[in-house]
């Protein structure tokens, strides 16, 4: 769709620091993908599979690898990295986040908490007693920050977010609308009777440059903290329980649970609705498909799946009563390996 | 339970224009399932397998098909349809949908916003800039509309809902609390160290006759937008990820993740806790069974499952040792039938 | 981590009502695992197998079974369940549970609802008509409560959540933020074209000493209510549908579905991400595996499970093609059984 921003074209290669071959004066008022592009539109080629779409492309400029740079015919901007570099162009189209100090008469802000000039704080915000805001937050509407909260500065808190006390978020941390941090452990103790309710002491770190999607939950440690740590992204609908760690610019995709005390290494990915049973670790680079349940401990980088694929119905029910006597059925082949062994 | 409205049959009859055969002045004040229906209230029969029901039923009137009349006793409401006339019915006696409009003092509304006479915004919600709501719309308490939102005519947005900017929402939607509409789809660009945000700058598009469950994710698009059509029904903890298009009257149950750049056609049923992996099309009239993943496109109309029933924890790890050796074992088997085969 | 409170081991044995063997005027200021404990702090062994923590252990105190008392050289507390009194023991640091009564002049309360003196009500809570609120509850920042909704004594609501109309909640139960309870069932009559909505006309019902997580769902019934019976325990990111029953003391895991119309006995534990179909039901004492679905009535106790184990997923992809092929493989087996017999 197209914005209320428009750069030349020289403009977008000086900003985004990239070699320009074509029309400098070109106008570019927003960017689309390669085959539904058209005039005064930046587009650009990534996956090399598309690269039979460059010809046809009504864009008005493409960011593209050198290497394909003949096969354009319009302007061009050369990019090692094209998909990074439209990246870094969808900020120059992003109107949502121009946003104006100060903080609104509705806001409720404790006098002990600390909030910079810089800091946004919209209508209906709540800001606990000692909470500390560093510079050029947005705090959104109806947004709740609980007491002796820290935050670093950069960082983006949309509408009804929730963060409870003591919870420590670094710099340029990004947490969509709905979404809970420092909520309770899940911990009881089972007296014979009933359960027995243990206070969650512990709390939530959040480093630098993490995003968090909407609706998602990290719990606060039983005793010790949940980490998330730098460049981490989680996408929504995401529970990450109590004491868990996240490693380094790990992926968790949407509807992802992680139960608590589980270790996640650095460059890991959970496929969407994937899983993990508690008190696990995952070493680093490890990739899990969608819907799958990590029920032990990876020691090997590499890629982990559990369930079967989807089948017509009929077919599937016919492979689940099979699968219901998989043992025996084990059994009834070595039997036969058996008797043919002896002949 | 019993409500504070009641009807005569007559009325009742008048109202769902359904052909009445028994006393018109019966009192009913309540609707109850046949088994646990008393005096004054009205039962249906739509499952046949509950007929034998109908003779003991002690309800004051029953909304059967033609065909049954004669079996029951009691007054009774003649329909084509008993279900959607038991539908119709329940809205009745539906006490909670009745609003005054009126804009609470605590509400924050700005001034550019056209909130018609009709509209109720309940306390302490939030509607920023260019936002245009519908007639007889209600906005409830601490929900957030953000800038340049439309909502058609006769919405009903619960307590606590997030919707972004620049959201498009048709007529007669209903949105349940806590649920997040635009909250940036999640993409990112590898830059061989980190991951690099792409902006969200598309939209969402949602239809007519929408209705969307509570704590429920609807991403905005990258660059184009995420659709709900009419008539889609969605329930609660549903994600649906950018670019995601949802056909007509297509129903989405509960916990399900729908990934991104997905085609889901028109009457497909999701069932509970589903999913699908990213950029795949899935036709119209197809039906997902409860937890199954759809890990590729589907191209005909039928009912879909994946994984495996359940059973006791010990016959199951049985089993899942064999689905572990399943390719070795289907190898043995092969030999056997060799040699059975050269004999 | 330190907290701010600190109480000798002489004050603490006695609050919890445990033998304390060594120096009562031991200070300590927090709580720790064993093996990560230090001067100052108390420590407890539940799982025997860390009893070889015991020795090397810097915690000034540990809590441990009278059979162990001899293996620490530290102070001890003496306790037959050493789990529980830790969990009792955090209950002694936990500084978030300290609040003032009072109505913070930004939240909005009907005139018509009841809220004692004892009860704190933050900024941004939403109060309606006919509510009636017991002794020493907290309202969050932001919570919202339907018309006519009661609460017990010792509610503590979070931040943001939401409750509909006519629900009713016992005593001590604490709901974690942006949790809904009352949401309607999703429920509609197909008429061949569309589909329409069934009212839901019932209610939630709540008992007491139920702790519900975040982000959690629990539907109003569509006629009758839905039930969760006293003593439940529901993590963050759960559905549960309408209609639906939880019996005492049942443990449900995060992100977990429960369906409609489903009942579940006492003292079961569903795990995480597990589920249910709907109009099931499942007996006392029944645990459910992580990520499984239940799919038809369990009438015995024990502990089930659906899914495979994760798998390298080059593997999980063999196994995966087998699975398809699982009923015909079978087949195979049986014609060379009959081979084998005839011989």
């Amino acid at each position: 769709m197209a914005h209320n921003k428009s750069y030349t074209l020289g403009e977008i290669a000086s900003l985004l620091n990239l070699e320009l071959v074509g029309d400098k004066d070109c106008i570019i008022h927003s960017l689309a993908p390669l085959k539904n592009s058209s005039t005064g539109q930046l587009s650009f080629l990534s996956n090399p599979s598309y690269v039979n779409q460059l010809e046809s492309c009504a864009a008005s400029a493409v960011i593209v690898e050198a290497k394909y740079a003949d096969v354009c015919k319009t302007n061009i901007l050369i990019s090692k990295s094209p998909y990074v570099s439209f990246a870094e162009a969808t900020a120059l189209f992003d109107e949502s986040i121009n946003t104006e100090p100060g903080v609104h008469p509705s806001a409720i802000i404790d006098s002990s908490a600390k909030v910079p000039d810089s800091v946004l704080v919209a209508p209906q915000a709540v800001v606990e007693a000692g909470v500390s805001i560093g510079e050029n937050c947005v705090i959104g509407p109806g947004a709740y920050i609980g007491k002796n909260t820290t935050l670093g500065n950069d960082c983006y808190l949309h509408g009804n977010v929730s963060i409870y006390h003591q919870i420590s978020i670094g710099n340029n941390v990004i947490i969509h609308s709905n979404t809970v941090v420092g909520a309770d452990g899940f911990g009881f103790a089972f007296d014979g009777e009933k359960f027995v309710k243990i206070r969650q002491l512990g709390s939530v770190q959040i480093g630098n440059d993490v995003e968090i999607g909407s609706c998602t939950t990290i719990d606060r440690g039983a005793l010790e903290n949940t980490v998330i740590s730098d460049g981490v992204k989680i996408d929504n609908q995401v529970q990450i329980g109590h004491n868990t760690f996240i490693g380094e610019h790990s992926v968790i995709c949407g509807c992802t649970g992680i139960s608590g005390s589980v270790t996640i290494g650095k460059y890991c990915v959970m496929g969407g609705a994937s899983g993990t049973v508690g008190h696990i670790s995952i070493v680093d680079h490890v990739k899990v498909s969608a819907m799958s349940l990590v029920s032990e401990s990876i020691t090997e980088a590499g890629s982990y799946s559990s369930g079967t694929w989807h089948m017509k119905t009929a077919q599937w029910k016919r492979s689940n009563i099979r699968f219901q006597q998989l043992d025996s059925i084990t059994k009834r082949l070595k039997e036969l390996e058996k008797m043919a062994d002896e002949k």
